[in-house]
């Protein structure tokens, strides 16, 4: 079973416990946030980290804040809670889902107004669990609903962590993986190391130690031999965004990966719940990608590894077209072939 | 110009000037060898590394040993060389060419036993200089056949270090760089890092940036997102060996580099002496692929960046197979769609 990623323990003046990230894989500790300051710092550090968890971590963060607040009138309250949520939003102000868990708990505290102090706090935790609920349920119909594809004795290849710590605790590609193993399927994983942060060998391989799956870590530059050594029957990534034709974005080297699947003949997956579709943007040509700093390259053991005057690209993510992904695998079901128009019929319902 | 890796100072009682390679990127330092002693532990710890260079350690060593030789006679001079030449083959006894340039002064010495001792130590030294004349003829020759491929403005993306550090100075794969920027033509490198070892970071970048050639360091993963963007005109790697019908054993991620390049469209170039062909080797099937240490991945560079439990695969090379090849850049011309056929053609004269 995948560790709790974060949790809250007790009620309104209760606490969140959560997996330092940053000590893995070497030493796993929780760490026990009692109030918002503490929490804050959690998230600037990157102790809870993924799109999925921050915006959990941003919720219940809400909750640790309002314990301090002594206004016995709703008006009041709504007000000093506005000093909790633009505190908390600067502790990393480019995280999306940051906002959008902050956004979730304003408006349950404005929808519930005309109640008293003590049943808003009591919504705005209930609003918490929610949130962590949601992602629970929807983690887990993602599993559900990739593990049909994976067979008995598959290998299975998949690049940076798209895993339960991401989230509350059961992940986007490795609940694939997760789902698969307990349905008793055997099953061989292949993990990218993924430079230059290591999210493949760091935290995918200690999540799967962990879980009880036969994992075996590499390079990123052996995923080739790999394949071509009959080892690997499947790839599945997560994404960080989702074009409307199905181009993905997602950790740099994805697109790569997409490549040598296609020279196999392995089938390619991707799996992100519906929320990482932006139908806003058109192809994967208007996604910008992030550069990020050279000494991520350079430094990145915590030795000097390059010369002086080199010059580094260090791209975040890259795209993926979608005709390099045979599926994406969402909680709604699985698209098959992605384009915008069986994007447009599994998502028609739930995004404009 | 390319730095000179290794060279010999003065007559036979000189000594060997090398670059101590263990300190780049970080420290250039010259290592000056004056007894057998100190080139052993030179050749064991890796201050001197690549295919050629240890090749001309091996010669250049055995003149070192042969100082304290004091036989008045040729036939004990030889029985004393061969202590000399028995120690010097276990500095690193997986290295061919520790052998084979060792098996070239032995035979040497042999050819001279008629002569006075002073005139075989002289014959000696001769033939060490011999070795790395050759070897500077050679990778030159290659660095004209392949200059002809590059055009002015040309991006270029290489994987791993077939550099002057593995040679005496001018590389096999970086010779084509080092001459087409001194045709004048103004080119941009784009170096994989090349995990686990980081060759390409550690050796490869410095090499060009001392050449003062335009280089940009990527992780091995982005080798891919950097194509689609259109910087990559060519590719050019080296090789470990090559089979008769031109598949090509390299640094591992050099098959993954192929499969991106033709994706992109992207001629893919193998530089690389003729000695390096295995006519006795059919296919890449039969190259077999060393596989090294765990810890190289897990642990690479003082820090744990793996949990404990978990499996890891590392293979030290990949064999691209000649159809994925454009062509093989030779110190006698160029090999164009390699096969066997062509290959014979090509080495016909030289290798039976």
């Amino acid at each position: 079973m995948p560790l709790p990623t974060i949790e809250w323990e007790g009620d309104v003046e209760g606490r969140i416990r959560l997996v330092d990230q940053t000590l893995l894989p070497t030493e796993l500790k929780f760490v026990y946030c009692e109030d918002i300051k503490s929490i804050w710092h959690a998230i600037k550090t990157l102790m809870v980290r993924g799109a999925p968890a921050i915006g959990i971590a941003a919720a219940m963060g809400v909750v640790l804040g309002i314990k301090d607040i002594r206004a016995k009138d709703a008006d009041t309250f709504l007000k000093e809670l506005k000093q909790v949520t633009s505190y908390l939003s600067t502790a990393r102000p480019t995280a999306v889902n940051l906002f959008w868990g902050i956004a979730r708990m304003e408006r349950v505290a404005r929808e519930n107004k005309n109640k008293s102090v003590r049943e808003i706090k009591d919504a705005l935790l209930h609003e918490a669990i929610r949130i962590q609920n949601e992602d629970k349920v929807i983690c887990r119909q993602i599993g559900e609903n990739g593990a049909k594809l994976i067979k008995d004795g598959n290998g299975i290849l998949t690049h940076c962590n798209a895993g339960g710590l991401a989230t509350a605790d059961y992940g986007t590609a490795l609940a694939v993986l997760f789902k698969a193993k307990e349905q008793g399927k055997h099953i061989k994983v292949y993990a990218d190391e993924t430079r230059p942060l290591l999210q493949g060998a760091r935290l995918t391989a200690w999540e799967l130690v962990h879980a009880g799956i036969d994992v075996t870590l590499i390079c990123d530059s052996m995923a080739a031999h790999v394949m071509k050594q009959g080892k690997v029957q499947c790839v599945i990534v997560g994404a960080d965004r989702i074009a409307a034709n199905g181009d993905t974005a997602n950790k740099i080297g994805t697109y790569g990966v997409s490549i040598l699947a296609k020279e196999h003949g392995i089938p390619f997956y991707v799996a992100a719940p519906v929320s990482t579709f932006d139908l806003s943007i058109k192809s994967g040509n208007d996604i910008p990608i992030e550069e990020r700093s050279p000494e991520e390259i350079t430094n990145g053991f915590g030795r000097k590894t390059a010369p002086e005057g080199v010059k580094v690209f260090n791209p975040a993510f890259d795209v993926t077209p979608a005709k390099n992904i045979t599926a994406i695998i969402t909680e709604k079901g699985v698209i098959t072939k992605p384009s915008a128009e069986n994007i447009q019929r599994l998502l028609g319902t739930t995004i404009s």
